[in-house]
């Protein structure tokens, strides 16, 4: 296996091929397409669909549960990368702490150190010597996915059963928390159809998402406040990694994407309502960050409210036909009094 | 204060004061109402709110995050208890332990002998010798409500987490799990907005859900058929007890209910859209029994289907214009090959 095979995205395989093997390996799967093209990233969702969407006798089809509302172009090009500075103690243990799961995220991703963007601005700096190959941007997106889709579930839940006990309100938080895990999950199901993740990166989205969770949980529990802003700090990181994934498209150090033989899978182009010409990798890339744009603002915002009393600005109706905020381009989130 | 107080819904205060404690022990909060109709269960939500909704400066309202859809009244009218024999080993699982539940609840809502129905036919039988009183049925209302938003989100949360670690598709299951459990936290703040109990229940109501929340995972985690099939009966005590108080308030049994002074709470009537001249508190019971019909036909169903690769026929597309299923009427739930 490991002198023999290409992975999906047409790189030798070395210690990748536990993250990402190649469809490849399985050449009965690869009947219709033919060996000619392993190089191209395309096939894959071709070749072989991991979990094809479900169609009984009867059922033609199982729309998504939360339709996407949709952005604007010029919404999706005016996000950038932003960086809310941190000021509460509270705050600079989230930071403190993010830092830590990027270093982590950048040693399991086998980023060298000219790969690596400016240290003292690590979430908006965007240069760097080398550009991360595909597979290293895919391992990386896979991994935040996986990873990104526990919080909006943990906190959601935990307000639903503290307003079950307490016999309290919510006050709307619960919605937008679950909306943002089931987007989330989308993400993740989409990069899930491009390629399909070896047993060592499954096993490693088990485990993460084991220890991840419980901590979620605990987190939750002790200071929802520290936990948004900890998601805030996780959806810059988030912002960051597609921005710099688009510039190094746009650069022309990622061929494989910018392919006109590359096909965004289905599920996404009816998920985002993809206009036809606008199918590629890279317009994919900018409705997903503009999703993470938006969770980086919400959960920011949240944190800056009283998370027992404060209703959810996301999702209320305001006075005098204001219409309600939009977090996407709100990169620090709104404070308190903007939005009360 | 066990001496001196008349509880909230008129009755002498014995064992009933820890689980609904008098309103008008506050004496402050009094004031607008005068004392002179202590009989009444109207004054409660007019005398004190117990969690307004926000209103902030900029802020009007928070809608509901899923809006109720409705039903004809022909619907409504129609829904009838029902039981679906137990065939499977799971089945009889199930149906043994809400058996033992139940017979909890008979003891914690002090229900006497001749209160009871039929032991044999206990979800459809209706006629007992004596009915219960106003206060009974409301803890039984509260518990039953504070105890039923748990399932739908423990489902919902370890369905999504399964798709994230294992990347599979959901196809729709969590949508509607959630959603059941929102619509039964609707139910718990529309009772409480009538009534505030006392130390006693929220102790119990606290206990209940640490116990049952981790035994709705653990089961959950073993075995989902199971789980939904146990949540179906659930379904069924809760159409039998919303039937049973209707046929009592019917039968002139339950007059402050009945009186004309009794006024539906303001979250209810928004959340149901109750027209104006269809907000009795038995108004109230038959939209809330609907829902209840309609999540044992959902549960029941969904335990009828392959857990891991069945979409969820409730909120999918079917081919031929063919409407999805209207689980309210549908007592047993839809048999697999009925749906699918
Ligand atoms: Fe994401
Ligand atoms: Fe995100
Ligand atoms: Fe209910
Ligand atoms: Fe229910």
């Amino acid at each position: 296996l490991l002198t023999t095979s290409t992975s999906t995205l047409g790189h030798p395989v070395g210690i990748h091929l536990a993250f990402i093997p190649a469809v490849s390996q399985h050449p009965h799967h690869n009947q219709s397409y033919g060996s000619t093209r392993a190089f191209s990233t395309t096939p894959v969702n071709r070749m072989r669909d991991f979990f094809p969407a479900k169609e009984t006798e009867n059922i033609r089809e199982t729309p998504p549960a939360w339709p996407h509302h949709g952005y604007t172009e010029a919404e999706m090009l005016a996000v950038v990368p932003a960086h809310r500075k941190p000021t509460t103690w509270g705050d600079v243990f989230a930071w403190k702490f993010m830092r830590f799961c990027r270093w982590g995220m950048d040693f399991c991703t086998g980023m060298k150190n000219d790969q690596k963007v400016d240290k003292s601005n690590p979430t908006t700096a965007t240069h760097s010597i080398k550009p991360l190959t595909e597979s290293q941007w895919m391992i990386r997106f896979l991994f935040l996915e996986s990873i990104a889709g526990v919080p909006g579930m943990v906190a959601g839940m935990l307000r639903h059963l503290h307003s079950l006990r307490r016999l309290k309100r919510d006050n709307g938080w619960i919605e937008t928390l679950l909306e943002e895990s089931y987007n989330e999950r989308m993400h993740l199901l989409t990069f899930m159809k491009m390629c399909e993740p070896g047993w060592f990166m499954k096993l490693m989205i088990l485990g993460a998402q084991g220890v991840y969770f419980n901590g979620m949980v605990l987190s939750y529990l002790i200071s929802p406040k520290i936990t948004h802003r900890f998601v805030g700090y996780l959806e810059e990181e988030a912002v960051h990694t597609y921005t710099m994934a688009i510039k190094q498209i746009d650069d022309g150090h990622l061929p494989k994407w910018s392919s006109p033989d590359f096909v965004v899978p289905d599920i996404a182009v009816k998920y985002w309502h993809m206009p036809e010409d606008k199918r590629t990798m890279r317009d994919l890339i900018m409705y997903i960050r503009a999703d993470e744009a938006c969770h980086r603002g919400v959960n920011h915002t949240l944190s800056n409210l009283d998370q027992k009393e404060d209703p959810n600005p996301f999702v209320s109706d305001y006075k005098g036909g204001r219409a309600p905020p939009r977090p996407a381009l709100k990169g620090q989130g709104y404070e308190r009094t903007e939005v009360l």
